[in-house]
């Protein structure tokens, strides 16, 4: 397959870029196991005693940060699982000569780490819609709604237009503490995650009025989840919209700026009417279709932010066209600041989304990237915003079937075949799937079908699924900033946006600003 | 298979016990999707906002425990990977008649949890004995070594024999301080993860001197592990001994009292020489090889105690023998009622082994039975042991190929068929494994082989293996009592027992009774 042209990720590629090679740098060959990679260090008992009592006086030294989060980012990892973490820690530190398995991700840092439990109301594994109203309003809901209750059926329109079933988000929230509100995904921006953040909808696939027309339900009644961006609160209040997903606000009758046409069918241009809308309140706007305009306007940003960079998705990090691509980390750093000029503060809710179609793919090499493209992403904001008023919380949705199979040597190329084989005489890879489309009836011979170095190579599976599901294993949540103690511990996915809002003082719940004089003890 | 008798677990089994059914009572069938069993309040919005506040409000109550830990008691779940947790808790919630996802392990209440890394010094996806050398002596090492640094390649016994190879394991740092130390064990108690708290050796197998000579190495230059154990230090000052193994003990002349023939090629009978030390030393002592001894001795125990239930590992809970096999409660609940009697404090290692013998063999039932025994044995010892001087830590060594696939509704067995399908038609297991001897060629149709309600019914796998893998994901670290706060974040598994020991004061690192003075801040 053909490549798009190097991406100079400086942090990571320096060392390994070499001008001759058209490929993207992260893809220089890994060794199978690379020995001389390993540090000789590690052979003493002094090396780990030094490691773990560094560990404990930094921890120790820890700030405690008594003060409410004026701020909060929220950032997502879309299917990273458990499992996922491990993997593309091992990449990043692989990419950097490293063996990779002690190599740490920027938000694997954090000072608190959680267990979130993902299951939704009617289901055991869940979908990206029902755990989105769990982390973004903090309610548990049907697989496939999101932002109502289990009250409503999924597909049930009727059902959702009784107010009762509808679920504030964490935005709202903001949003009425005169805070400002922004989200970030690298998918479109009315899928499931984001759409949490703002819609009301007995059904993630109403993304625009012709997908609730083929569902027999009536747009005008049950609002697509375009329209609710654009036009119902609190969507029409963001600040910053940045994602893929043109065709959802255009009508079928046109094309995009890189031509995609559109899927309306009610003759609407979602993406002309917020700028009419804008105009119309005399405030300053911008819309931006392509990296080259983002960059443009980077220096002097608009009060009002909306870019939409694909028709559908973004490209994957790694093949992706970067004359029209931002990064997750440029995404977010404009982001935040855009909203950091409301004194009040924000929220910003950020997601690196196709970690999860590299897995539903059987892409391992991509999903992996993919949350190695979060890890920057989360750097950078961490960089930008003092650990002193900034929540930074970290989680993801749901997990994935993916595993890490024995009995590989350290250092081994995460994303290459493990040094064991199957009783069967065939090697495995060291990263395998439960199922999903990389199953191939039967056993694939690594050692013979050596294109899984191709990005697109489905890495192997049992079970054959055109899309390879969920897990219904806990997720990680990591926190830095004030309170982040709180999130330890094991708990609902609902809890998350309790606890934001508990250390950023909004919302209807529990408040520091107003518990701490009620309530002792930790943290 | 035939099944033992009824072993009452009175806190969970009463309301589904039948006395007409002669089959264990865990085992009564669960409907596949039992609809009737959800709650209807998780339809409201009301009921995850006040879960979610009464949870917040609970951990703002938290007590700080400022005083140090006079008691540590570390549980091990062998193999008891993250997506473990979620398939075990639900099996427990669904044996108490509820959907089961929202179901809590015992250890799962802790206030804090962490992430541990488990790779080793050469191996990418580690074992249980280098783990155990992380874990339990604060160092990493290599793949099938024990207590020994990195420096001592596997089967290398001369390079074991440098003392500086040698690590001390929190067992010993507590010896030092005039604590007693146990050590518990469903497995053989010369296996890798109990052998961590008393053994230097540079191979796991070497449990008895045959095993050395098989190797072709000198079983008196470097000593098996069942003779470290009774006659060098630490082993030789543990008070409570407590698991399986008899074999290890004695020699191929003799048969135990259940017919296993001894391994020991030497002649010694360890059990009868560890009799005459205790009997030297003018203690109290009582060697016990069933349940019913143990129970009678159980009133007025001894100050040194020997417990050998089976001449190999302990019988799986679900298929055990139960006049002779004692469950891992009641050896918990005994264990710490001997070492109680110490003033200074105890050290504690309980070790639920079979998680990962139920993984390696596919037998997804019985890891997951195996892993609600710890969470049975964690409770009865919060039972016990007060939070303001007991720590108590409950992690794995490292994790499993076992995932648990989409997309089965609320409810469904964990242990049984996903309603779903692959795109061949064949319905596939919910819990399934990515490689091990599951794995049959073609795949196995659920529907036809309606065996999987047996307990030793492989579960399906992809790549074929005599024993399934161990994975490279992180593992939870749980804990409870003074200075749990240290144990969040994610970090090398070789810091547990740092941790440990600086809330316990023991060992040569940090100590929270010196450096409380010094350092500021949390916990």
């Amino acid at each position: 397959m053909l490549l798009s042209p190097l991406v100079l990720i400086t942090t990571v590629l320096a060392a390994v870029a070499s001008a001759a090679d058209t490929r993207h740098p992260d893809l220089l060959p890994l060794s199978q196991h690379d020995a001389a990679a390993r540090n000789p260090a590690e052979q003493s008992a002094r090396y780990w005693v030094d490691e773990a009592q560094a560990g404990i006086k930094s921890r120790l030294q820890l700030n405690k940060i008594e003060g409410k989060a004026r701020n909060i980012v929220m950032f997502l990892g879309d299917g990273m699982s458990v499992p996922t973490l491990a993997a593309a820690r091992t990449l990043l530190g692989q990419r950097e000569g490293r063996t990779g398995e002690e190599s740490q991700l920027s938000f694997e840092a954090f000072p608190s780490v959680g267990l979130s439990k993902t299951y939704c109301v009617n289901q055991q594994i869940p979908d990206s819609a029902c755990t989105a109203t769990a982390y973004l309003c903090g309610v548990k809901g049907n697989y496939g709604t999101i932002g109502v209750t289990a009250a409503v059926p999924r597909r049930d329109c009727v059902a959702s237009l009784d107010n009762s079933t509808h679920v504030a988000s964490i935005a709202e929230w903001a949003l009425q503490d005169g805070r400002d509100v922004g989200i970030v995904t690298t998918t479109r921006i009315t899928h499931a995650s984001p759409a949490g953040a703002y819609a009301k909808v007995a059904d993630r696939n109403w993304e625009n009025d012709n997908s609730i027309v083929q569902d027999r339900q009536d747009p005008l009644l049950c609002r697509d989840i375009a329209h609710q961006l654009i036009h119902m609160y609190p969507g029409n209040q963001f600040k910053v919209i940045l994602g893929g997903g043109r065709r959802e606000f255009l009508p079928n009758t046109i094309r995009d700026e890189e031509n995609t046409r559109g899927r309306r069918t009610d003759e609407r241009n979602l993406i002309e009417e917020w700028q009419s809308l804008r105009a119309s309140q005399n405030v300053s706007y911008n819309y931006v279709w392509n990296r080259e305009q983002l960059m443009n306007i980077s220096e002097s940003l608009p009060e009002y932010l909306l870019g939409l960079f694909e028709g559908s998705h973004m490209q994957y990090h790694l093949e992706a066209d970067t004359t029209t691509e931002p990064t997750l980390t440029e995404l977010t750093e404009i982001a935040i600041r855009s909203l950091s000029r409301n004194e009040k503060g924000f929220f910003l809710f950020v997601e690196s989304g196709r970690i999860d179609h590299g897995h539903h793919d059987n892409y391992a090499h991509l999903a992996l990237d993919e949350t190695i493209q979060l890890h920057a992403a989360v750097q950078r904001a961490t960089e930008m915003l003092s650990e002193d008023d900034s929540l930074v919380v970290v989680t993801a949705d749901h997990a994935h079937v993916m595993t890490i199979n024995g009995y590989s040597p350290r250092g081994s190329s995460i994303i290459g075949r493990s040094n064991q084989q199957g009783s069967d005489g065939v090697p495995y890879m060291t990263v395998a799937y439960a199922n999903g489309p990389g199953a191939r009836g039967a056993r694939v011979d690594v050692t013979a079908d050596e294109n899984f170095g191709d990005l697109r190579w489905r890495t192997h599976a049992e079970v054959p699924r055109s899309s390879e599901t969920h897990g219904a294993d806990d997720v990680a949540v990591f926190a830095r900033g004030p309170h982040h103690a709180l999130f330890t511990g094991l708990y609902e996915q609902s809890r998350i946006p309790h606890l934001m809002a508990y250390a950023a003082c909004i919302g209807p719940g529990l408040h520091y600003c107003n518990a701490a004089t009620s309530f002792s003890g930790l943290p």
